[in-house]
């Protein structure tokens, strides 16, 4: 499958550029960059560290993508909006890792989807994807008996509390359940709380050193405790969940797709 | 629901007792023991420690069920296979959670779930259960990329390894790759063992103290894991999954289900 | 060496009546209740479920300390400070576990323990003890560069947060690093934080289920973490603790003493 | 301080010049290769990927190490056995992460730390050295009554099982207790075991994915487990606990010192 990458001088995209590379059946067929990109005309392999392969980065998309099968982006919202209407046109792959997207991007991107395959995620990781599916299936299955607990770590630097990952968990046994996570949410407990609410989702935030992300999602019931966790070691796991979204998409029908329809998990 | 304990004076009858006593919409309606207990005769919610009930327990179990629901049943394979024949007279609900039952007892119990509704499983607890089917799931959505290994501990005086909770998971997992677990079933890592074999579903046994019995199936693949985890407090969930299984039974139509079948897990 | 339990009667005495039975070196010599308990009478070994053991329960303690070594005692503060005084006149060994205690009692403990060997502390077990001594080396050792978290998940009926024995984990991370746990507690995170403030201990707290107690102490430094956890599986804990203490002093010197002594982690 | 790194050309060489550039107190004083290194004449930081720094490769030590107060060297037998002597003669702080070490070459970095601060050890990572010293505090306190289980999880690409870390934990554990690993010592068990033997350090070696290494020691008793746990993110740790020791070692007396000195643990 022939491959361009969005952003291919970003962090992310070099990281694709490598995996690409390393993919058997895929071959990078474009390296994209913005107007006035100091990466211009440079090697896309060289720029990613794994030597040069004859792929120059250019500021040409409708070039790039008609002589490709795919796009692999998580480049800025409005680069990602005009990259799907050309996706279209090409009636090639699009994989849509951009986040900040606004309610009138991604009703353009569901008009692209008419004609292109597109697969759009918040978070391209298949073990994160596999995570919130199975929390999801366990909340339905187990019920209020089994109280729900997220607990998340991440490094010192992080702002933010719960991480978004952790809310994609509570969103999945709130759903699981049949219940809106802004009911049942509890967050920061501290104090005389009293005794745990029937059916309430708790959340708890570490922060410290250098962990890249962990995550665990606990179902604690009588006697027993079922845990689902996952620990990420580096950033590439969103690159190699985008590789294997575009890969997935060679050949489906044109329509919107998300990462559970990649990891046949819709029916689960 | 009105509910017959069978082995009503052992350890796993008395905790049924207290169960049984303690769930809305069931009641203890008989409590069955072998010819010549010492319980005959005795108060059943006496023995299981939790006050006189009205129910003595007794011998007789044709008497004994035709005026109940349901029987809840972890005596021996002998008793297992003439209860079953006694459920099928009374058309009611029988949960088997005896083990050690052979091919020709297992051939009886399929007999009588023409006209009983029996429920049977090796182990009974709703985790267990519930992570067979998740490993069996997570095996076959993230293929071989993503390594197999399954650890559990258990208390210091446990004699064999590994336990047959962790032995059903790989069972699960090899399930879900398509292949069988005999082939690929890697145990005793120790000294100069080479690189890791593609396919290979390894095996961790601890021992230590009193533990209960902690399982983990880990999945590592690039940059990630993912660890479905069971943690048990004690051997009441072997009761109280039993109970709900009895519950779940009433009005189904005859057969001979599993535990999958109560969780709503066969789909998966 | 001949033991007498205070409280005999509750669920604390009878575990300490069970233990010391079962242990090589130890006899119980007395069961001590309130005047008017319905237990009084009655022998301990019986109450304990253990059978009958020759030693029935009785509310005369100066005449039951006389002919021991050695008292274990989580009864109530009233009667702790009388048993104090007891055991300095009989000049035996007083374990005291019991919780509530003002600074007045302490002062009277603190007084007995001029001719009475007094261990006291606010949690009996070992590892809990262990782990705290574990916790302020560390904390000494590796610095601010390492994030300090503390993690506990209780029972969904634990009314209060973060736990006692989480906080004193803060309280051992604090004095290791010579601060005031006050001035650097993080509890609560949760919305917009900010990056981790250098120097704060962090806590948070989980609730469900049944859980015993676990509690995790969390070292995030760059590129490694050291955890320093504890799981409890049942309050015997505090049981077993507290007779090591007991046979622990037998010989030592009059004085006030702590598990950290009997431990021998002074030093740490 | 002023430092040299030998092999600063290598993987660990470069990570070692990225740390002590960023490290206050510190400056890159030196940088040494073997004859013929394609790095030579090449400027350090250049490449380790942080830019030009003004220092060279050289393959002359002798003329390096007398402008500098330190140096840290992860390199071969050889070469460490010539660094120590030129130390020596320096008189200033040699850190040796070097493996693979005969006795021979052991006896004169011996000899040579009459006159050289020289701190050597099998692995300098902070959190991996307090871990084995833990380890053999904790084993040394609870006694035989709570059993030893050391776990690892290594990457799929890892020959040897146990790690060399986890032998580690188990020679201290050992140590704690004033045994012989080797007469202790469970490895690989599987099938009829029986039950644990007392006095028994067991061992369990998980392979899979790309983890870096995370290593359990277990200790588990009646009713309780205490957990000591590390968990390295990636191999940068063992670059900063030199760069740590070389700090350490300056103006300290001369001798042949181990990480255990480093961290002050040497009387735990």
């Amino acid at each position: 499958m022939r491959l361009v990458v969005a952003g291919a001088a970003g962090r992310m995209g070099r990281t694709l550029v490598q995996i690409i590379h390393a993919t058997k059946g895929a071959t990078l067929a474009g390296a994209l960059e913005h107007d006035g990109s100091k990466a211009l005309g440079q090697d896309a392999g060289v720029l990613a560290g794994i030597g040069e392969i004859g792929v120059a980065v250019t500021a040409n998309p409708l070039e790039t993508l008609v002589k490709a099968d795919g796009v692999v982006d998580f480049s800025s919202p409005v680069s990602t909006v005009q990259l799907a209407g050309l996706a279209a046109q090409a009636r090639i792959v699009h994989v849509i890792g951009t986040t900040g997207l606004s309610a009138q991007d991604i009703g353009k991107i569901d008009a692209a989807s008419r004609h292109a395959v597109i697969i759009r995620s918040g978070n391209m990781s298949l073990g994160v994807n596999l995570l919130a599916a199975l929390v999801k299936k366990v909340a339905a299955t187990l019920g209020e008996d089994y109280d729900v607990e997220i607990v998340e770590m991440h490094h010192r630097m992080k702002v933010d509390a719960p991480s978004g990952t952790a809310l994609m968990m509570g969103e999945a046994a709130a759903a699981g359940r049949g219940v809106r996570l802004a009911d049942v949410s509890a967050r920061g407990r501290d104090g005389h709380t009293g005794a745990r609410k029937d059916g309430d989702i708790g959340f708890a935030s570490l922060r410290g050193g250098t962990v890249v992300g962990d995550h665990d999602a606990i179902f604690a019931g009588p006697g027993e405790r079922l845990i689902l966790s996952h620990k990420a070691e580096d950033r590439g796991i969103f690159a190699r969940g985008a590789v294997r979204a575009v890969l997935w998409g060679q050949g489906k029908k044109p329509g919107h797709y998300s990462m559970a329809d990649v990891l046949g998990l819709s029916d689960i």
